[in-house]
């Protein structure tokens, strides 16, 4: 990793498999000594409508409403130059972030360690006060969003993370990172005809497996909304719109799924979803922007397709359901 | 196009339109003055797997037993080179076509006419006394195998082009090749938005029109199978396989419109068409192989997909049928 540049990192292991860089920034935050304190107004996320590990913290800051705690700036889905595997603020007025003042996202990372060499990615969780990021670690992000960050939730927020259920979603974020919102990537930047088919099979195994789980289940832990759920929808969302073409997972389409595809419509249909979630923003960063394989770089031209009109139409799985309300209230619980 | 070298020309209008090139063979078979002249065992037919122009000539002469008067010779789907749009006979022993001892089809063309500059193209006809492309026609030539040649079908051919039909199969091929056949290629080629998209919405338009078409006919005209089929055929067997992700055809795959998915699967489980299809060339051509424009070039690894099971199931279509046969023999109508 240390002969490769900044802006153009490679993260390709020998046999030709796609080895995501471990997050840098990691301290969590919390009341403890040595954690990030939680303070409302310190903290500035940084997104990209594109990418799908921020966009969990999104969904989540929004069904939270931490937004008057936590602050969002938002990078454009388009990377700055075909060799530059950066963030740029480029939606914003001047190309600026309207709070820190940056162009591009990996200004805050070289803020925050001068030798920094990964690739600059997003959620980052910035200290508006140092400018530095001090979180990049979207493994975590959210369950500190529903954990200690809880004071600064709004009036009435529903509980993504339950006590009883925490070893079970911890076990299911695992095998769904691993398999799902990570396998996608292992297809789309293998490098050998070995490790992407590897790859192919173990996703589409773990898909039609949750196909089956979502038979009888409205959401992965039955009738409520948890943070599984939210990491499952951030890469079904994207799947037909951009990974079944730009990542080669092209054994069947989300929406062949009858389940997931209702599933995925259920979730999108609700607050804190369909509202973060922008299509065309999807589409463009995965066929028209930069990935880690300039190889797999997209004619400039962008796919019309696919259709989107399904998105809101009725999905039928309120039945699958025993409650009216589609997320866990601690106070009626 | 004067300008533009043998190995990689271009047929891209100002607008960023695809212009396909005009076939420059065009001497009709037949028996009269003028006319190349209906020999048993006189002329090669060449093809490539991969060619949907190609295929619907391959269809024809098998269903007519048209394969003892002319043979069949087979390039590679792969193209030479990167740089290199030309057939190379890479299948057969020593890079050799076995009769015409040749490599590549370019020179079957420079044969035919030493000033040749256009795109060396299949399906081809070779006399194989001269080694020269006679005909290249893919437009007239299944019509030529259909009438003309047919001193020389086997025993109890069918009819596909039968004389009450003829003008509306001949408006209709008209149709399928501009918003169809060609129309696929009018996307993924197209070096425009403007042209793309429209190309785009006039393909989807009449995907849906053909969907009507054959909510109550089992095939285009009826009970039987007709050279429209056939011309339909070899464009929908590429669709979700190659044209959906590498021309951006991705409104819908043609295994989501209930009635095309049917229908075509219903034309694949016939004689002359499953065993005249090869998926895996298709996907190779498409997906790994040069395409007129270079920048549409993909990663080098073969996408797995799509899930193919479903092309030996049942479809259901027989019901829409008055008869048993799905094709038309004169001697008995």
């Amino acid at each position: 990793m240390k002969e490769m540049p900044l802006n153009n990192p490679k993260e390709i292991s020998s046999d030709g498999s796609f080895k995501r860089q471990t997050n840098r920034f990691t301290t969590p935050f919390g009341n403890q000594e040595g954690c990030l304190p939680i303070e409302p107004g310190r903290y500035r996320l940084l997104s990209s409508p594109a990418c799908p590990w921020a966009h969990r913290a999104v969904i989540v800051r929004k069904i939270l409403g931490l937004d008057q705690a936590i602050s969002l700036g938002t990078a454009s889905p388009i990377r700055p130059q075909i060799d530059r595997v950066d963030w740029e603020f480029s939606l914003d007025e001047q190309h600026l972030d309207p709070v820190l003042k940056v162009r591009y996202i990996s200004e805050l990372y070289l803020n925050a360690e001068a030798s920094y060499t990964g690739r600059p990615t997003v959620p980052a969780m910035v200290d508006v006060t140092t400018k530095k990021v001090v979180n990049n670690d979207y493994f975590t992000l959210t369950n500190s969003f529903e954990t200690v960050w809880a004071p600064y939730h709004k009036e009435g927020a529903p509980n993504l993370y339950p006590d009883h259920l925490r070893k079970d979603i911890d076990e299911l974020n695992d095998i769904l990172f691993h398999d799902v919102n990570n396998g996608v990537y292992k297809c789309g930047f293998a490098h050998s005809k070995h490790t992407y088919e590897s790859a192919f099979d173990t996703l589409f195994a773990r898909i039609e497996q949750l196909e089956q789980r979502l038979e009888q289940k409205r959401f992965l832990f039955g009738d409520y909304i948890t943070d599984s759920d939210i990491r499952l929808y951030t890469t079904l969302v994207r799947f037909d719109a951009a990974y079944y073409t730009a990542f080669n997972t092209n054994k069947h389409l989300i929406r062949e799924y009858p389940n997931l595809w209702g599933y995925v419509r259920d979730l999108y249909q609700s607050t804190g979803f369909s509202d973060t979630t922008d299509f065309e923003a999807i589409k463009k960063h995965y066929h028209l922007s930069i990935t880690i394989n300039p190889v797999q770089s997209k004619p400039s031209i962008l796919p019309k397709g696919p259709d989107l009109t399904g998105w809101d139409q009725a999905h039928g799985r309120e039945s699958l359901s025993q409650s009216e309300k589609k997320f866990l209230f601690d106070k009626e619980s």
